[in-house]
C-alpha cells in the first residue's frame, strides 16, 4: 500500500522547533513534504500574497538520511498551502498538518492564526488538515509530553477523515507531563484587551507596539479554554461558512 | 441627542475612492472618525502587528468645512480598529463599517478579506459592524448606484443592532443601475483555482506570481453569489465564532 501522503506547514518559519518536532512525527505515519514560511508569520491571520512576488526554494534543514522533501517559500502561511497543492506537489497530500505552533491557538486566538490558516487552506481544497499548538510561546518550549497524542489524532484523522467543511484547531497544555486526554470542545468566547505602548522615535514619531492580555468571557465547561485548564488536549472542530445561520430570520425583519 | 459616532475604516487605504464614498454616506447618519491604513492591505485576511512597530499620524485628506477627523496608520485592517478602539477614541463607537471596498468579498474571500477583518475585529469587541464591497476591482469603480443601499442598511444596523456574535457582510453587484433590493443569503461554496504564474529573476531566483479564478462550486439560490448574479445586494450575517457545532458528535466516537 503506498504511504499517505502528507503536507507539513507552520507559520513560525521553516527552522522552528515545532515544525521539526511535527516532522518526526508524520514520518512515522507517511511520506512527509515540508512548504514552510522561511521567516516567521505569526499574527498573519489568513493573509495572502496578491501583490507581490513569492519566492521558493528547496532546502535541506536535516542533513540525515531518510530527510523529507523540503521548500521554504517568502509569504504566508497561506501561500506555502497554495504554492504546495499547485506547483510542489505531484498528488493531492492525504492530510495537511500545521504547526507545532509556539503559543495558543485557542478561543478567539483562531482568528489571527497563521498556523490555522493553513489548515483552513487545506480544508477549502476538500484534504483532512489539522493545525496545533502548545500553550507555550518559548522557542525552548518542551514538545514532548504532547507527542503521542499528536500522532494519535493525525492518525484517526487519515483513519476516518475529517467531517466536510471543517478543519481541527488542536491546542496543547503547557506541562512537563503528558496530557490528561483529549477533549472535543467549541471555541470559547474570549477577546484581547489590548494595551497600545506608544513611544517616540529619534527623529520625533509617534509609534506603537501592540500588547495586551487575553480575556476569557465564557464560563462554559464545553471549551476548548476548560479543557487546557484542566490539563487536556482541546480539539475544535472549525469551519470555513462563516455564515450566522440562525441571524439571518432575524435580518429579513429589517425594513429594507 | 447625541449623534451615532461612527468608525469607518477600509483595506485599500485611506485615499481609497471607496472609502471616502463610504465616509460621505456616514457623515449623513452621525459623527465620522476614518482610522485606515496608509497603503493597500487587500488580501491581508485577520492579520495583526505583533512583532513589527505601528506608526499612526492624524491627517487631512478633504480640505473642506466638515471634514471628519481622520487618523492613518501603518498596520493592517485589524491593527487600525484596535488603535481606534484603544488609543484614538473617547467612546465607544455605535457602529463601524468598513469599505467600500474595491473588489468583492463574497463567498470564500470572506476568508482572505482586510475589509472583513476590520468588521470582524470591531464586532469582537461587541461593536455592530459592517463590512460593504462592491464586485468592481477598479480604482474608477461606480459606487453611485449603490449609495442608497448603502446609507439604508447601516441606518437599520444603527436603529436595530445586529443580532450579537454576528457582523454583515455586504456585497454590492458592478452595475451602472441601483441594485434590485437586498437579499439576506448564506455564504456560496467556492474555492480559488490559483496559477501560480512563474519566472527567473535577472540574478536566476524563482519567484512566483499568484494568479486564479474563482470556482462557485454551490448551485443554491440563497447564496450571496446567487443574489449577485441577479442584481442583488448580498447580505451574509457572519460569525467569529469558527466551531462546527455538528461536527463535535461526529469526531467524540474516535478512539482517543
Amino acid at each position: 500500500m503506498k504511504k499517505p501522503l502528507i503536507l507539513v506547514t507552520n507559520d513560525d518559519g521553516i527552522t522552528a522547533p515545532g515544525l521539526r518536532t511535527l516532522i518526526r512525527i508524520m514520518k512515522e505515519l507517511g511520506e512527509v513534504v515540508v512548504v514552510a514560511p522561511d521567516s516567521p508569520q505569526s499574527g498573519m491571520g489568513h493573509a495572502i500574497t496578491v501583490d507581490s512576488t513569492l519566492f521558493s526554494k528547496k532546502v535541506v534543514v536535516d542533513h540525515m538520511e531518510g530527510a523529507p522533501n523540503e521548500y521554504s517559500c517568502s509569504g504566508t502561511p497561506a501561500d506555502c498551502v497554495k504554492l504546495a497543492l499547485r506547483e510542489i506537489l505531484d498528488r493531492k497530500p492525504d492530510i495537511c498538518v500545521s504547526g507545532i505552533n509556539h503559543g495558543s491557538n485557542s478561543s478567539i486566538n483562531v482568528i489571527y492564526s497563521g498556523t490555522m490558516s493553513a489548515a483552513i487552506e487545506a480544508g477549502i481544497e476538500g484534504i483532512p488538515a489539522i493545525g496545533f499548538s502548545l500553550c507555550d510561546y518559548s522557542w525552548e518550549a518542551n514538545f514532548e509530553p504532547s507527542v503521542s497524542m499528536v500522532k494519535k489524532i493525525a492518525k484517526e484523522a487519515l483513519d476516518n477523515g475529517i467531517p466536510k467543511g471543517t478543519v481541527l484547531n488542536v491546542n496543547i497544555p503547557k506541562t512537563n507531563n503528558p496530557p490528561k486526554g483529549i477533549k472535543v470542545c467549541r471555541q470559547a468566547r474570549g477577546n484581547w484587551n489590548e494595551k497600545f505602548d506608544k513611544r517616540t522615535s529619534p527623529s520625533g514619531k509617534d509609534y506603537y507596539w501592540l500588547t495586551g492580555e487575553f480575556e476569557l468571557l465564557d464560563k462554559g465547561q464545553d471549551t476548548d479554554e476548560w479543557a487546557l485548564s484542566q490539563g487536556y488536549v482541546s480539539l475544535v472542530p472549525t469551519q470555513f461558512d462563516l455564515t450566522a445561520h440562525h441571524a439571518i430570520p432575524q435580518i429579513n425583519n429589517w425594513d429594507f
